[in-house]
């Protein structure tokens, strides 16, 4: 009977991503910008007319070009966040900002390794105006103002594990990810790596610019993703009308009430801590905070199921502290709600439309969807 | 009388960027996806248990990534590129495929630094279908299979000059280009580097990937996308129905007819080469080479000026041979068809909407807008 309902789900699954078109989609105004971000300047002065030596056999602009970054009081302009947005016709008052986490880009909220739509539409579909980020030093926001360096390393099996899709190369039992090889290399093929040191710092600064720019919103973070976000909701609360946090890595708790080291076999936690000015501001506006399945109750084997049973575990500690401070964090569990299967990447799953109607109904809830 | 006549155009491109909203975008179906690439694995077996050693005061999950990446058997999936599209109501039946040059990614064909529509939402207007190219190792498609650095060095300058924006501080009178300071920092934001080494073939093989799963449809290359596009022409020919060459750095000659090497005080070309079988399938579809003003016809002192001077040179020089051979290459020059002002970036320039037109034009007379 199990077997048979997993078998369902799938194929459901498969039917939705070859399903008929839908209704097209009305959308009043797309386009992309770049937002905050910093100004890096070299010493000298600038000489339009550069000392010029090549030899006959030199070719391509790349010589001109080692000429000419000798060449002093020149820019660069790096560490912005880039920002593609759709406003759909019948637009909601808040739109969603959508933050990817590790290693990845603004194709975290589009179209699933399997080829359905992405959150970016369903929400579209839904009247809210989506803004997708890639944030500084990630994607089309590579210039960065610190060096980096991008090692080519074959770790695909690691993020298997970390994202618990499975123990590579077994999936877990029931998991609500696409399991056909052209799924899982597609999901491969979105990561991409930071062009610079992440930097929460700066990453939060460039969506406090995003927020000035563009008015009151919901920010959506993901995973890693999760820390830059409480920082924005700390530096712009009077526009972050609501935080919605999927599987984030660590938690800003109150100095003074942190809870000790967690511990994993697979890497401990030291949970984060902010001052009472900063924390209290957090306490102001909605969160909520979901976790997927297969994540353990107790100490596993199993790196996946270790690694979020331990932030799961911080993430429940974080909701009693802020709300016992007069703040509205929700933390949900999805197989608490019935949701099942889901890997850290629930906007990416087979059920992916299903979870999103979970967030549709707290945001209703909470008077974000106006 | 000049001066009032480029007043009159800065007018126009703010009212532009402010208009009233047009008619809303009907999009049939929008997504992303990645295409091609390879996959390297490292030596080894994986061990989904591997030994971890931490101590106490060890933190969050890069070290069990640390751990983990000398866990051998894994793979990395890289090299891909990834594309973005949006297929509007009452599409032509061949898409416009877009590809970005140096230092860049689909963003150069979004909206331009003063806010204006992008060509991929002129041309979905327009009613084709787009689909927008972040190269392998640039952009979203940053999983190289080969080790990159990034070194954080201002060159701003070099490319304000490189794109014949001006002599840097100073705009070319009656550039196209928006002059305001927030238009250019938007524009310099738009930069992104390359993640691995640049490889025409790595990036031709992820295009011809795409054409073999989209079908026919239309190339069009920006800058140092030019060479890699030629090569998907090679690959590719039947699916190849026209290729548009917004200013492209080189040319492939047939062997035996390459020109001499062409000089510029600021980098000389030499020209490519291909053998006659590669070199007859260009021959085979219409073929259009835009450039734009501002480009010397004597040597100059201005890199800008005496960089597209050669490759102007050199693309008049291609035309004739591949014409001579039974092909169908026209080369226009913008100046000369009365589209003045025009940047290495005709597609942000103020009157990228003209240029448009007169791309859309050519489509039609080719019989590839229907």
């Amino acid at each position: 009977m199990k077997k048979l309902a997993i078998f369902t789900v799938l194929s459901l699954a498969v039917s939705t991503a070859h399903a008929a078109p839908q209704n097209p989609l009305i959308i009043e105004q797309q386009g992309s910008f770049a937002i905050g971000g910093i100004v890096k300047t070299s010493e000298g002065k600038y000489n339009s007319r550069p000392e010029m030596t090549q030899t006959k056999t030199s070719n391509e602009f790349m010589d001109v070009y080692k000429v000419n970054i000798t060449n002093g009081g020149q820019t660069l302009h790096g560490d912005h966040a880039t920002v593609s947005y759709q406003i759909p016709s019948n637009v909601k008052s808040l739109p969603l900002v959508f933050l990817h986490g590790a290693g990845q880009s603004m194709r975290t909220w589009q179209t699933t390794p399997d080829g359905r739509e992405g959150w970016n539409t369903l929400f579209l579909r839904k009247n809210y105006a989506i803004y997708l980020v890639d944030q500084p030093r990630r994607g089309w926001s590579g210039r960065s103002t610190v060096d980096g360096s991008i090692p080519a390393i074959p770790d695909d099996q690691f993020w298997f594990a970390q994202f618990r899709m499975g123990e590579y190369p077994h999936f877990f039992k029931g998991v609500a990810f696409p399991q056909d090889a052209a799924s899982l290399d597609q999901f491969f093929r979105q990561m991409t790596p930071n062009t610079g040191p992440f930097d929460a710092s700066v990453i939060s600064n460039s969506l406090k610019a995003l927020f000035d720019r563009i008015g009151n919103g919901v920010l959506v973070t993901h995973s890693q993703g999760g820390s830059p976000g409480w920082l924005t909701g700390i530096k712009v609360p009077e526009k972050v009308k609501g935080i919605v946090a999927i599987e984030p890595g660590n938690f800003p708790f109150l100095e003074g009430e942190v809870p000790p080291i967690v511990e994993s076999a697979y890497g401990n936690i030291t949970a984060d801590s902010v001052k009472k000015a900063d924390f209290d501001k957090l306490t102001k506006m909605p969160i909520i905070i979901y976790f997927g399945d297969n994540i353990a109750e107790e100490p596993s084997k199993i790196q996946g199921e270790d690694q979020w049973r331990i932030r799961l575990l911080l993430a429940k500690k974080w909701a009693e502290v802020v709300n016992k401070h007069g703040g509205d964090v929700q933390v949900v569990h999805l197989p608490d709600v019935g949701i099942k299967g889901n890997t850290h990447f629930m906007m990416q799953d087979l059920n992916s439309a299903e979870v999103a109607e979970h967030l549709d109904g707290w945001l209703k809830e909470k008077g974000l969807s106006n």
